[in-house]
């Protein structure tokens, strides 16, 4: 077997899960629970039959490709040559990480607490990476001096999450463009900003939150239809970015995986024609969100702001500050409710616990309650 | 830019393609020409309607994974731990390669003309490979004893594919046996064999080609719908093998690409309910190398036997024999038909073009006299 591959610590969310029984209240999801739109699926099914389902080009379809670069529309980046469609976002992080990095030299920064799949798709290309701990004091607000103060000589790539998983946080505009112009501004070869904008249509923020694409030639972005229009099993995404970086990414996608599956690309560009179908189910979570935020005030939780996803990032009483996972057990075992701890997103996030708030109303409210007597215990 | 990816040349049937004008016979396809059955995608999009579209578990989910287990029915490999739903068998490919070899110390050993993708996906991931020629004087029949004789102390993988693309050659059975025996019997640690069975539906044998995984223990195999049910679109396949490597590649398919798509996977569990269906397109398939036999013999053109796929390997005249490029260049610019040059497949490959024969029989018809008018230049 490959080495490198016991070196990549299984998933702390796979062990929760292993623990979960029948009737316990699931706080733990990483996927929205509302239904997606089924119109889509009998336009792509109607292509099908009159097309049958060839291969699309190894980079997508132009069309769809045209239509995610105007759709966004960052600047330089507005040409379906800035877009590679991809196994969801996922793939997109993973091309990002293979194409533009030299393993022997680069190093990568990756601000905690992050999605747990930035260290691990590091470690399986066998390029280097250091953590930077954004601060619990304020609720771990994206912070551009933290990240800049943290670069290395050898640094080539920063990781940005915006809306976050799991804090929540969204990075203030200013914090983009103050870390746009540090980076514009170092000497020697580019520092490419990876931008993963999974979670970019469920926003809470009186504006939408910024891209640092908007400011930054040397941007990435990953984006995907998962979250947004409740498809993770569509596996559609993309990695845009300059052209260069965006060549190498195919280069690499067209030998891993040929290319995306041709009824997603199908069922995605008709979603690209109604863009307002991208933000259809956001009211639905601001209200949820509404009722979450009422249920942490009335049990006296303390948590991280939230301000886009659909997590919420709760801070555990001081006796479980060094062991989340232990916590995370117990509030299964004995409350029976499924959580994630904060360990499993770097160490940054030790003493804090994840919680997914896309569960039924009642059951939301009776886990919330749970957490709030596990605490008092 | 990650310096391995200048190192991998870009795709000559690629170079072909873009010399193609509108008008001209494409026998240099790499897909079905065949419609697929739409019902299935009916199915799909009824469960879509009444279930949504979650993510399927990372490795696929369990009731396709024990539909395709028990459908292949291999000794030591029936159940759905013993299958990874993949991407098309190209990710299947690489997650054989990137899983199961250490890139300090293993080889890989490939057997050519080759799909070109086997070399340039163990370069991506940095592991050594060697050739092996088959002899263009039987035809590039697939023999056990090249392979055995070609293998070196740090040989870890062998690659086998058959049906083959470009020859459209099948292992005989016995040659099989032998192949496996001889790996079993080698001291030290076993030898993988990688057997891309994409084209396992599409034969002309009398028998069904038979897979080195009927008699040994160390197979990996790829497959998929794509070549079967014309759904190269679906990105739909599968890695099966011993249950240690399926979890080795499980562990990066999770980080690459999350899961295969949801909606894929449905149409795919449709077809294994009828397996039926995979048998359906091969007697039009039977039909068309008939007429194809049939011109080549009229016409006199000298050709390695059309077993299995939908390619036939074609020997160019003479004065062609080191410069196949040049040939097929010249046949697409002067004779207006595409196809592509044997050396695209590897150094044994030189010499011949590799035809596909799924073009409407009228225009194979055409092509196939261009081609002859082009040889007796």
């Amino acid at each position: 077997m490959n080495p490198i591959l016991s070196g990549i610590a299984p998933s702390l969310i796979r062990a929760i899960n292993a623990r979960k029984r029948p009737g316990d209240i699931d706080l733990g999801m990483g996927e929205p629970t509302l239904r997606p739109d089924p119109a889509p699926f009998d336009a792509a099914t109607e292509r099908v039959r009159s097309e049958g389902l060839p291969y699309t080009a190894n980079a997508g379809a132009t069309e769809l490709r045209t239509a995610i670069a105007g759709h966004f529309a960052f600047p330089g980046m507005g040409d379906a040559a800035n877009v590679c469609v991809t196994i969801g976002s996922e793939e997109a992080l993973y091309l990002a990480i293979k194409a533009v990095l030299d393993p022997a030299r680069d190093e990568v920064l990756i601000p905690e607490p992050c999605y747990l799949a930035y260290p691990k798709l590091c470690a399986l290309e066998g390029v280097r990476h250091r953590a930077l701990g954004f601060s619990a004091d304020d609720g771990f607000t994206p912070r551009a001096d933290a990240v800049l103060d943290a670069l290395g000589p050898d640094t080539r790539m920063v990781i940005v999450n915006t809306p976050a998983n799991p804090t929540g946080r969204v990075w203030p505009a200013d914090e983009l463009r103050r870390l746009a112009a540090g980076l514009a501004a170092r000497p020697g070869p580019p520092v490419y900003v990876l931008s993963d904008e999974v979670y970019r249509e469920l926003y809470y923020t009186p504006e939408r939150p910024a891209s640092v694409a908007d400011a930054y030639p040397h941007a990435l972005v990953a984006g995907s239809l998962s979250m947004s229009n409740a498809l993770t099993g569509l596996r559609l995404g993309w990695l845009m970015g300059p052209g260069d970086a965006i060549a190498a990414a195919i280069k690499v996608h067209q030998l891993v995986n040929t290319a995306a599956s041709t009824f997603s690309s199908h069922v995605a560009l008709e979603i690209f024609r109604r863009p307002e179908t991208l933000a259809a189910h956001r009211p639905l979570y601001a209200q949820q969100r509404a009722l979450l935020l009422d249920l942490l005030a009335r049990h006296g939780i303390a948590h991280a702001p939230v301000e886009g996803a659909f997590y919420c990032f709760v801070r555990l009483p001081g006796r479980w500050a060094n062991d989340s996972l232990a916590a995370a057990e117990r509030l299964l075992d004995e409350h029976r409710v499924v959580t994630v701890p904060g360990i499993a997103f770097g160490a940054a996030g030790e003493g804090w616990l994840r919680l997914s708030w896309v569960a039924p109303p009642d059951a939301l409210a009776d886990g919330i309650a749970r957490i709030a007597a596990f605490f008092a215990d």
